[in-house]
């Protein structure tokens, strides 16, 4: 391939990862499902509440039988949440009963306590009426069995884990994360915390890919940091493949003399070339073992803005989460771009619209961090003067 | 206390929770560190780049040497990215050069390789001059060491990820998540996927509060049920104050004969009264080993409300957490409210402002599934027009 248009190169890629968005529903415990996107409609399997119950403390008794007032009533006991199936109700009595405790079957009010007066172990006196159904909360008065109680694709909140567990739920399905594994390459790399020699950096695409990854929805499985020894990717390739859906590559794919993801994956039938972007220009696709493999370039803002342009939206679609849509927002400043590559240029949002952050440089890290959008300025547009109204994407994520 | 107003018990509850607001910061390895709070503005302890480096693919030079073109220059050697310190650059030579590779002192430009011809070992041809600088990134050109990275309260997005792990920070200094334990009481209560015998209900209460927690950036460390057995209580809060910031509990603090949490606490100095709102209005606290409890009452629905109207802006202050702020919507309908209580309705927000989603009963735990907002209407309020803005309080919470 060669100088490929960012969206053709977009719809080559969404093939490859097509297989991301079947991914089988998993059964999640409840409780732990906190943030998931629910995979299919839960309809309640019981009425809730599940019995007719009291709203009060108070006393159970039939309507009819307390119509005047004050009213002295035989107590027939007492009845606490969880005491198990309640005696009948015998009109013209009562029983002692707690919130949350089944109602007697005949009775059909509660008498709050602070109504009553005479309380003994066997009668109490009732000094107002209730009608009907007062303080009685029916069977199936929140919901019945069968009507929907979370929809497909909600995302899981307390309140909805609330209503999960109460109707009985151990587990709900929700979407399954796509299992993303990492590959950084660079001789020249080290980890933070650790000492440099000449010449070396600190690794932020494992990092700033794992997190991206995991921001959006994914399962990371695996990072790992490849020298530029082919022998050493492809046994790091061959165990990504084993654990992951789909596999990042960062560096490697460009026009060097140690490219060892292009070197490595060349012969197995990947794809290099140039699309026609900046940053991010130089990407690479390939399927081993069946897992789809990206392999983005090694400049920091290079990797982040390719994974952003060709792989979020695939992501977050199998992960079940709800697409990032552009915005519009006018510029603050007149704007240059490179003809024949779209840009994509690091920016803030203000009350005024959007101004760029730094240059087009693909190593400003430390600048990627401060903003907070992408301008996306089209291939063939050159000049944009201040004002314009231009394609954001935002780039904070819905974690 | 009695009939105590929200806002009242508001300050109280506020004032038991201080503690929780003085928790020291944690220092957090970065990759782990995604949706945490930053705890102290992050000066880079480094230029960044850290070197002068190659942006290109291609031959180091001075400019002056090829000002003049086609012009045939000496190679001198390979730079690799990695391959350490450099030899100094000599008038009218070159060195091949790679992406990201320092630049040999006195060497000024990059001339990419695309505008090279004649390549070999020892010399190359260069096809099109370049000014000094050009594809040359200069050391601090993206961050001069001490200049501010990170702003202290930004939640980590894996931009900022990247740009720690740029600079070669191991570890950042992230707010703590203050510790939560939770127990629940009720005879009646049972755990999901289990038989429930006569009178008994799932528990949605330990669920709902762990994950109100959670969600707003709590550290769950513990979640218990407990029976009314006042020995098993105590036994579960002796284990609950050792481990955790705050604990909550439920039910068990009403006018019922069985109050196993208001008998436990009672005699160690807690407070149980009424505050005037609904649902909600059985409230308890109390401080054990130095750890405050606050004590809910047991309808799901309570529980929620006591969460989100007491609890949860301490919480997430704690924890870094922006405030969730009021709204205010249009009612679409009509309402009436009970006088003398603050009542918090579950409504949802459409495009016409907001309608309720089922009526005031502290039961109905589908129905709030289905909200997403509270209405906030205040103690002396009775009755409201359709179209009066009210306040709102979302209950989507950012995770």
């Amino acid at each position: 391939m060669s100088a490929r248009s960012v969206e053709d190169h977009h719809v080559h890629v969404s093939g490859l990862l097509a297989a991301l968005q079947t991914l089988a529903p998993s059964a999640l415990p409840v409780v732990e499902a906190l943030g998931s996107i629910v995979a299919a409609d839960v309809n309640s399997p019981v009425d809730l509440p599940l019995f007719r119950n009291s709203q009060m403390d108070g006393y159970a008794v039939d309507a009819e039988s307390v119509r005047t007032v004050p009213v002295t009533l035989t107590v027939r006991g007492v009845l606490a949440a969880g005491s198990g199936k309640p005696p009948k109700h015998l009109t013209g009595s009562a029983f002692r009963i707690m919130t949350g405790a089944p109602i007697p079957e005949g009775a059909d009010a509660v008498i709050p306590v602070e109504d009553t007066t005479n309380h003994s172990e066997h009668t109490v006196t009732i000094e107002r009426g209730r009608a009907a159904g007062e303080y009685v909360r029916e069977r199936g008065s929140d919901i019945t069995a069968g009507m929907l109680l979370v929809r497909s694709g909600t995302r899981l909140e307390p309140r909805h884990i609330a209503a999960l567990a109460a109707v009985g739920a151990a587990t709900v399905s929700v979407y399954t994360p796509p299992r993303v594994a990492i590959i950084t390459t660079g001789a020249e790399l080290k980890s933070a915390g650790t000492q440099l020699e000449p010449g070396e950096i600190y690794d932020s695409n494992g990092p700033a890919l794992a997190t991206l990854a995991r921001a959006n929805g994914a399962d990371v499985v695996s990072v790992a940091r490849s020298t530029d020894d082919p022998d050493m990717f492809r046994e790091l390739l061959s165990y990504a493949t084993s654990v992951a859906d789909l596999v990042f590559t960062s560096g490697g794919v460009s026009m060097g003399d140690f490219e060892v993801v292009k070197e490595t994956l060349g012969p197995l039938g990947a794809q290099f070339g140039h699309v026609a972007m900046q940053p991010g220009g130089p990407q690479g696709t390939a399927v081993v073992n069946e897992v789809p493999i990206l392999s983005f370039p090694g400049n920091p803002v290079s990797t982040m803005i390719s994974f952003e342009v060709f792989a979020r939206g695939d992501i977050r679609h199998a992960a079940g989460l709800p697409p990032i849509a552009s915005q519009r927002h006018a510029l603050t400043a007149p704007l240059r771009s490179i003809p024949g590559k779209r840009q994509f240029l690091r920016a803030r949002r203000s009350n005024d619209g959007v101004e760029l952050v730094s240059g087009a440089g693909s190593h400003l890290v430390a600048a990627m961090a401060w903003a907070d959008v992408l301008l996306d300025i089209p291939a063939d547009v050159t000049e944009l003067d201040a004002g314009t109204l231009v394609d954001v994407i935002p780039l904070s994520t819905w974690y």
